[in-house]
């Protein structure tokens, strides 16, 4: 790797991208950047412009000598990039409003990472990222790809799976955001404690130790985070219920926030149906934010990231992303919690799987740390969700409607029936623009009438969205 | 074992007393037994002496010299059997229809093998199983134990597995049904067929091949099951609704027809709440045919099986466990679909699970078939089934609320959150007295108020049942 | 498949011959072939011919109407085959007189099945076998392969992983001797027991029961085996050097003839040089046999098997495969001990390899029963030497001399270093018309000056042999 | 763990010691030792007065408080120790001469960890190190146990399986000596590269990758290892045979030295048993070596390391040791190759293995890094040697003679039968006084009068050693 490192960010015109930037800045003598290409796709062209200006900006003000590069010519980005690292949304925020409202219309769960609408949003970005993967391999074949978009884990997995890629990591903000929040919670700080995280993205659990004598501290951890008068670190864009005491106890691991969509299912879906039919779903709460968000960014004067964004859910995405940059750059080897492939970190998954476990994250990318066998209920349930999310990644790579189906009756959140059926059916015919490989599966439904039933997500398909 | 054959029947006063006595009869060439001891508890006497009476008469008429005993004395019973055969029930049709009416009072599939009702049936059954395990050690080492009470599995698991008692094999009659009704299908008949069975217990799939030419004929069964102008031998007890063809096309196996519980998850819950908002669950309908059965048993001319025995759902039950024993006696290798230990059969599960797979049944009990590995839909759902079942049992075994909780996230019948552990609470405070290893708890949960909400289960507590 | 079964028999020539016409006569009923095509190579034409014409005599004298051919043109005799089966040996006896000098010459185990010589004989059968099953798939691709060329495990494994041929099994008469042997020595017949056997070809173990009571009876024949008194069924081929008891002892299960070359190495191979030193090894021995063996032959009034024969070695193969045949034709799930894939049968190997297990064979082949994990002492020589098979079929298709480098430090009848790579650098000029994918190696060594030092191998190859 | 370091060295009378001080000085800053005790058994009291002074000189020298306690009282030494160190040899160097002595008198290799000679050390160390572990239990319960006695491996591995303590890593300086020798090779620093070693203790290999570009660099360190103008890192006490460059370019990994006792055995046993008819074997050149340093620890005005110990062999033993332990107190997650729970590292062994991998070891011990799984030749070997030590382990907890000939049958250094059973016997009887698990057998052996052949053996047993 040549000094003057080049960053290739695909989804440059992204909110979060000078939380990005801000990254970049604070690891600037341990990462000396030279060029940052920021690039989207014609859509996002000019939010691409405001945000690239401020990111622009952001470098000078901190008086670094790096050249943020906009541009809608992804080849032209990722020629001899070192790193790419991806945070592109295809189909946008409207996209993940279908995501959202679509199952939620059918009594599902409507979120943009688990159920219906994480399977529909891996179905829409899994070809995209296999595209771009061939473009390294062509383009920056020594590059590291660092991927952040969601879903994280099946995105990663298909690039090393069938884009034969291993030099990418998979980052997810869940892991850091317990680190930072728990080790308060029993009087520690994070340099007291020994974190071991494993399962899939969105879906791991995670034991603690005490570093000075060794001992397992997760009970401490439990009994803290139950307790009322006490926060629990669980992220803001995840409703806060409570888990049962008697299952964690059982459980003997913590689980991430994510879970509640597992744990506590029903509560989370009424939580949500709720918002559903009142405020609107998260990507329509977001869509304001981000409105706000770029409102801001347009303000010449501004050059830091505003306070705004932290709320904007996904804080820390890019500091872990950065911090791991810098630990490949340097051959750190920090522990990093990311998704890789498993060589058996988790013996209860394939060896060629791709995990989210405690990683050291040096020059020859993440070493997973070997976490040992799960206990009963920790291991059927990761078993499980990772055989489903190989389904989808089937389905999005071939265009198979029955690994779909089967995807489905494996997914919990989307209890499998005529009603899950109607609810995918009328997914594939509201995102039919961006999933072409389902095209003739596709053109058969829209012949037989299926048409989204949730009045929104019709408006958007009026206005050809 | 000696040639004058003692059966020993637990439960013997149930209403499918009359099929066995016909399976031996049947046998009688081949299994020359001496003595059958029904056995039964104190509220069952009255049946057992009704059913009791009525086997006798059968063995009369056929002319065969063997004697029914009948008892409330299980000791007396187990002493030198050389086949124990269970089919009991603990708490009887009552227990039953709690397991049915309170999964549903909250919107939950109610049904005694699947979801939470079969959960309870696990959690009041296994502990009186091992309790029959070490008397058998005591008094009839040598026996074999031919388990078909429900959840079959999960009883069989830890009969091997607790009881540490491996001369046991577990029976269901899903897959006699399906090999008796698919070969005509698809024009053939069982003879020109070679079936391969593997999963778990009311959770497992199966392939067919040509036995002429091997060739795999699994696509032309489920063409013809597809077929709306073909049955599909589903049990009787299963709602008919068709499975989606690409869903089978991927997974390239036939499900059994508890998988419609499954994958067909809403559709049949919406069905089971029609019948309980309706004509009463299945347990409610079966009293009715029960006690017309009884009616009919009590006729002293009566020395044959009534035909009405057959639509009372589990039929073939008894054939598979008279065919077994006479497998067993004549070591006979024949191919029995049972639940036994894995032993690598299948490889996705531990080897020291409990699986039900085609097995060769012969003077050393039953010889799994190695199956292979699965794809990933049935791997990832058989995972979380087996680590479900795993679950229960550890529940039903030390009383462990936390592993019932677990087991709830895990079960899709359950989906989990305060709802269903509101049912869970409720079934524990209504089949309390069969539920000893769970007392503190109970009464935890009595004193915080719980009590069933379903009027008919209140009726039914009211009485004392 | 069609009533007039058609067997081709490669290899057709050998001595065998008559025997496996023996096993066919006295299954006709059960088995009622047509048409008998023995095919050959040039050089065992003549062999072919007396061989071919006894044959016929055979089926005549029987009074069954089935027509043996002669033909040297293998796609002839392939052609809309029902039957294939393998008994070819490539480079005749004169390549296995080498495959035990060479070996010998170096102070190494000098046989045909373990050791260099065994690796060797994979390495000239391998090409050949699969050159077969590409020309099945063309002519007969309804046929089942029944091999029984050696080293058999080697080789079917080879069919199945590189020929994607699964329609074979693989045969050994090594389990028979044992089931046919060992239940007199407990004062039992074959029915009384149930045998369990697993590990690979020339290295199982096998535990046994008592069909009547279930217990495992392992123990007592490991004692009469142990018994001065008593013969242990140790193949005519493998000298009878009892192994340890308190080895057997903590094994648990029985090992096979063939486990002294291993679990007695040093023993065997001393016995092994004093031959090679004396009357000459075991192929120059079979060689004054087998001329016998054809001098009778030969009488025109011979019409049935020679007692001779018997004493032959390798007794029995023909009665295992042409029971298997029957047992393939009639769908008749019999238990036969075969090479087949694992599937899971032997957990501690990968569920694709190829081991030799108690199966039940019917219409759809080999259904391999689930022996469970091993202990281990037998898991991790059974794992060694499984890889090192995997590491000669690998050199056997792809010429790779590291691979086989590999295999030798694997396998303990060649302890690695310069002797045994002299050893298999011998061999590999010596075997050099039959291994056209080492071509470029063997050049190298013969540039080299390499020639082997046995003086009977240097006659041969002065020969042309 | 409280600041001031109680440090407790088991065997500190090794003539290593001062090389342990060494590393405890150079570490002082990250390691605030406060006192070291040193014990050892009454036949080394003079060695320990020696070295303890030596060591306390060496503290003092240094300028730094911290003191050497001498004892022969292991509870007072183990009484709130925060580290136990063990480097004790039972028998000391005598017994050391037998392990070697013995097996070359059969022909076959004498060395301390493989072959019949680490066998036997297994069998009289396991039973001691697990009394330490009990102690430990009771008088330090938070310490950590950093064995560096040999075989490292299968100690490590009985503390960890039936010590049931797993607050221990085992040692070694193959890795790291392999780490400080090889960069040179291809004109790199250590820094420049990522290690990643996997195996078992003394057998174990690794892959190279470039710290820079992540790029793997194994073949060209293969290659410039074969190159014969470089040298190769090999331990001092390993003959330095070149490997075979096929076999290497097939292996992809570069194998540990001891593996040259696998890899080249033949070459290995002559070479060693050129030594055992001439100047002695290693034991013996030691003794020698010993002598000369214990001449050097006893002058007064000594006060540091003499350059003589790192010619001793097992240089860097205690440089590893002191790292890992100012690790653990620091827990400064550093890169360690040490023997700890597989946890799935090497998914090729079972879960709860004790495995020699590329660790990170810090506050909670160590982490193992998942190194996926093994090609064939390298995992069918690995699961040998390890299911050998596994039954050394049991053979040395239980005293069973079966599982110490299944040991040998399997140890590719003794290959089994008679001869094999003769050295293991006279071993047996050669070391009674240390392996009383084995009592009967010894007794039952000398009762048939078995004695060592060997004539020095003999001598030292005549002196009562």
């Amino acid at each position: 790797m040549k000094d003057g490192i080049k960053i290739c960010t695909i989804g440059g015109g992204s909110s979060y991208t000078p939380e990005l930037m801000n990254g970049f800045i604070k690891r600037y003598d341990r990462l000396p950047i030279k060029e940052i290409w920021l690039v989207d796709v014609e859509r996002g062209r000019e939010k691409l412009e405001i945000v690239g200006a401020l990111a622009q900006r952001m470098w000078d003000k901190a008086g670094l000598d790096v050249k943020v590069h906009l541009t809608l010519d992804r080849r032209e980005a990722l020629k001899d990039a070192d790193f790419v690292t991806t945070q592109f949304r295809v189909g946008l925020l409207e996209a993940r409003i279908k995501d959202e409202r679509i199952p939620f219309s059918h009594g599902m769960l409507g979120q943009e990472t688990n159920g219906a609408g994480g399977m529909f949003k891996a179905l829409r970005t899994i070809p995209v990222i296999l595209d771009i993967v061939e473009e390294m391999k062509e383009l920056c074949p020594d590059a590291w790809l660092v991927n952040f978009t969601n879903p994280s884990g099946m995105v990663t997995e298909s690039v090393i799976r069938y884009g034969k890629w291993n030099r990418c990591i998979g980052l997810c903000n869940v892991p850091i955001g317990a680190m930072l929040n728990e080790p308060e919670l029993i009087g520690k700080t994070l340099d007291d404690l020994v974190y071991r995280f494993a399962g899939i993205d969105h879906f791991h659990w995670h034991r603690v130790f005490d570093a000075k004598t060794g001992a397992e501290v997760t009970d401490q951890i439990i009994d803290a985070m139950l307790d009322p008068d006490k926060g629990d670190g669980t992220p803001a864009n995840i409703h806060n219920i409570p888990f049962a005491r008697e299952q964690l106890d059982h459980l003997k691991m913590i689980p991430c926030g994510y879970h509640r969509y597992y744990y506590l299912q029903t509560d989370m879906l009424e939580d949500g149906l709720k918002e559903y039919e009142g405020i609107g779903t998260r990507a329509q709460q977001v869509k304001e934010v981000e409105d706000q968000l770029f409102e801001l960014y347009r303000d010449p004067e501004l050059a830091e990231m505003p306070e705004l964004l932290s709320k904007r859910g996904g804080a820390h995405y890019s500091d872990v992303a950065t911090e791991s940059i810098a630990a490949i750059y340097n051959n750190a080897n920090e522990h990093i919690v990311c998704s890789t492939l498993n060589n058996g970190a988790i013996p209860d998954l394939p060896a060629d799987a791709v995990v989210q476990v405690s990683s050291y994250v040096g020059g020859a990318g993440a070493q997973p740390v070997a976490f040992g066998p799960m206990d009963t209920s920790a291991r059927g349930y990761l078993q499980l969700m990772w055989n489903m999310q190989r389904l989808v990644e089937e389905a999005a790579v071939y265009g198979d409607y029955g690994a779909l189906l089967e995807a489905v009756a494996l997914n919990p959140q989307t209890p499998a029936g005529s009603e899950a059926k109607k609810c995918i059916d009328e997914l594939l015919v509201a995102h039919a623009q961006y999933l072409p490989q389902f095209a003739d599966k596709i053109a058969e439904l829209k012949a037989a009438g299926v048409t989204p039933i949730d009045p929104v997500v019709q408006e958007l398909l009026a206005k050809g969205l």
